[in-house]
C-alpha cells in the first residue's frame, strides 16, 4: 500500500476499505469511513444511498449519525447496561461529554475525497482530522471541485491521496460493474449518481 | 412585505418564518424552512443544533429527514391507516413513489440562504427550487460564500432575497438576545455559532 502512513493510521484506512468492500458486494458506489477517537474505533460507515433511497446517505454522514446515536446512548443510559463489553467501555469513555464537543477529538478516515456537503458537515462538527484515500475529480469538496474548508477556514488536518491505488481501483470495479457479488442482470446497469 | 413573490408563495415564506419565530423562542439561530409538494407543504422544520447539540441539524435538514420518514411510511404501509385525515391524504398521494424521486418535485422555502452542507444536500436530492429570504454573508452556500449550485452544475430554481428585512430583523434579535422569551440570564449569552 503506498501510503505514508503510521501503523495506526494504516489499520484506521484497511477497516474504512473493509467498509467500501461491503459497500461494493452490496451494490453501492464503494466508500467506506471510520470515525477514531482517542486511537479507538467508534464508529464505521459506508454509502448506502441506493439502499436508503435517499442521495445523502453518504459514508460519512452514516458515520456521523452513529457517533450521535452512542453519545445520546451514553449520556441518557444512566444504569451503563450499554456498556456491556471491554471494547464498548472503551468506545464510550471517550463519549462522556456533549455531543458539541466529540467530534473536536475524532479523526476521519474515508476512501474518498468528501463532497462538499460531508466536508462542510465535518467542518461544522469541528472534527480534529480527515485522512482520505484517493480524490473525487467529479465532487470533492476538500479542494478537488470547490475546497469547503478553506472557504470557510476549518482548520481541521487534512490528509490526500493516502491509499490512492486501492481506493481508485475500488471505484473502477464498480463502474465496470466487475462486482463478482452483483446479480448477472444488474452488473453492467449504469447506477443512479452518488456523490459520494 | 417586500416580496415579489405569488401570494402561494408568500404564504410558503410565511410559514417558514413561523418555523423560524419558534426556534428563536427555543433559543435557537432562527432559520426556518418548509418543503412544498404540487402546493402543499408536506415538511416543516427549524434549527434545532443547540437542542440536539448537534451542529448539523439545521431547517433543511430537518425538512429532509420529515420527508424521509413520511415517505417511508407512506411506502412500507399497505394499510394506509396512516392517511388518516384528508390533508394527510393530499400529502401522502404525492409521496407514492420512491424516496429518490420525490425531491425532484419539491420547492423548498427558507428564511436564511443555506449552508454549503445544506445547499450541496438539496442538489444532490435534486429538489425542484429553492427560495430564501436573506443571504447569509458569513456562510451561504448559494453564491454569498460558496456558490454550490454553480460548481456543481444543480438546476433547481433559486430566488434570493425574497424577504430580507423580515429575516433580517429575526437574525438581529437573535443575536443581541432581544428574544423576550429567553431566560433573563440567557438573553446576553454568547450562543455556540451556528451556520444555518
Amino acid at each position: 500500500m503506498a501510503c505514508i502512513l503510521s501503523e495506526k493510521d494504516e489499520a484506521f484506512m484497511l477497516a474504512a476499505f473493509e467498509e467500501a468492500r461491503e459497500a461494493l458486494q452490496a451494490g453501492e458506489v464503494p466508500v467506506g469511513c471510520v470515525f477514531v477517537q482517542h486511537g479507538v474505533i467508534i464508529a464505521r460507515g459506508r454509502n448506502t444511498v441506493n439502499a436508503t433511497r435517499n442521495a445523502t446517505r453518504h459514508a460519512e454522514i452514516n458515520c456521523i449519525d452513529e457517533v450521535l446515536a452512542l453519545s445520546s446512548h451514553s449520556l441518557h443510559d444512566n444504569s451503563h447496561q450499554f456498556c456491556a463489553s471491554g471494547a464498548q467501555d472503551e468506545k464510550v469513555d471517550g463519549l462522556r461529554h456533549s455531543s458539541t464537543d466529540i467530534f473536536e477529538s475524532i479523526d476521519v478516515y474515508v476512501t474518498v475525497e468528501p463532497c462538499a456537503m460531508c466536508t462542510d458537515a465535518l467542518g461544522q462538527l469541528r472534527v480534529r482530522s480527515v485522512t482520505f484515500g484517493c480524490s473525487n475529480d467529479r465532487f470533492g469538496g476538500c479542494g478537488s471541485v470547490v475546497d469547503v474548508p478553506s472557504i470557510y477556514k476549518y482548520d481541521f488536518m487534512l490528509r490526500k491521496n493516502v491509499c490512492q491505488e486501492k481506493a481508485v481501483q475500488l471505484l473502477k470495479d464498480f463502474y465496470k460493474g466487475e462486482n463478482p457479488n452483483a446479480p448477472s442482470g444488474k452488473a453492467k446497469r449504469k447506477l443512479p449518481s452518488s456523490k459520494t
